[in-house]
């Protein structure tokens, strides 16, 4: 699996691609993930990547030749099983799903946008995608494409052991269940007893009542597809929840 | 504004520190970030900071002692107007009013969890609320630390221009319109007309509109709270719309 990056600050890459699983994943060759300045594209002596909006306002937009030039360079135009995103606050939700899907493409090009926006023909003219990591705002796009590198990677069969993403929060479709481990008793708590019964079946009916408990409190939108055999665990009313069930707009 | 941020993977987050805007901030005095290295109060001579979860299952979970330790020895109990994260895929969800909200704070803690998880005893001894960036999972808690203290920080007086933080994705409730700058003409592209009219009503009409089908397109989920006095406008027949208007579930 290739990753293109194309930005401005590839510095800001740096302790992200040299650390922990995504370093192993990179020395045992299963990912490969290659930064590229966009100012090495730009064709004046100022190495300018951004101009004023069309129509005014605040802020700076990047000029579309630089990004497209750089990515033609590096992605020719019909290269096989390639994905290319353009990561913005205006894109479609990046979801779990997602990743999996983009898991199995060979290649992802990446371009980070920043300022206030990128020039709109970026998007018509290399036909990327508009994916956005969540409802907030960020100073760009290179937190969001490490975000995207990172949930893909993690996908790559061989990066990590197969056993430990399938029981994984929003893989199952609802929340993962709390953990514990040693020392036994810290500042006088203790695990539930369940969990050291030995006994499975308990221990996982124990782990589901509680992924569910916590998906009410914290993410009850994610119940309807989460549940679609159990309707009646949604409306169930229990005096642990803190917030019952509501409609989406509770997100904002 | 103090941040600290409490990781196994200190490295991961120097580039991102020392780049843009953050970088300049900082530089400022605007803003302070601190990483703190959990393994420094892990108390073996392995320096472990992780181990089996009670009750069986794949991969290892962060240990209590060393996080809390930790914390309480950087965030003293009951420091005035600070607010302790656990960075988690089961947590509530990020948004830009929490951003705001955090954004009030005098400082932020941010804790990194691994693995498969972080003792359930760190949240309840220290109060910490757990928060996901969105809905997918990723190696570790490092990636969603630096996107809540970006989004944060970019919301602290000074730190960005105010005026190019009120007319973005997410804050008007609805995604930001196209962006258009020079150079004017690109592969046969211009800008739509509108823009180079001088007329700011126009533009802003027709910036407005531009936001709106794209919310309607890409995020219709966002709809209901933006428009609360335009009801109309999410259940309009248009023939450019990609994506029908659905309730909640289509974002899994």
């Amino acid at each position: 699996m290739q990753f293109d990056i194309f930005t401005i600050f590839p510095g800001m890459f740096t302790g992200f691609l040299t650390e922990s699983i995504l370093k192993r994943a990179q020395e045992q060759g299963l990912i490969e993930i290659t930064v590229h300045d966009i100012r090495n594209w730009s064709t004046d002596r100022h190495r300018s990547v951004d101009d004023y909006p069309y129509g005014g306002g605040a802020g700076m937009v990047m000029m579309a030749p630089p990004i497209v030039e750089a990515v033609e360079s590096i992605i020719p135009p019909e290269s096989g099983n390639t994905e290319l995103i353009l990561l913005s606050a205006s894109g479609e939700r990046f979801t779990q799903s997602l990743a999996a899907e983009l898991a199995t493409r060979d290649a992802i090009g990446l371009i980070c946008g920043r300022y206030e926006g990128v020039d709109e023909r970026v998007v018509e003219i290399l036909g990327a995608r508009e994916v956005s990591i969540g409802d907030y705002v960020l100073t760009g796009g290179e937190l969001p494409a490490a975000v995207v590198v990172d949930a893909v990677s993690r996908l790559v069969p061989g990066v990590i052991q197969h056993e430990s993403t399938v029981s994984e929060s929003h893989s199952a479709g609802f929340l993962e269940y709390p953990q514990y481990t040693r020392p036994f008793s810290y500042r006088g708590r203790t695990p539930p007893e369940v969990l050291l019964s030995g006994h499975h079946a308990r221990i996982e009916a124990w782990r589901r009542d509680e992924g569910l408990r916590r998906t009410r409190e914290r993410r009850p939108d994610l119940l309807p597809s989460a549940e679609p055999d159990e309707p009646d665990c949604s409306a169930r009313d229990d005096s642990r929840d803190r917030i019952s069930i509501r409609p989406k707009s509770d997100t904002d």
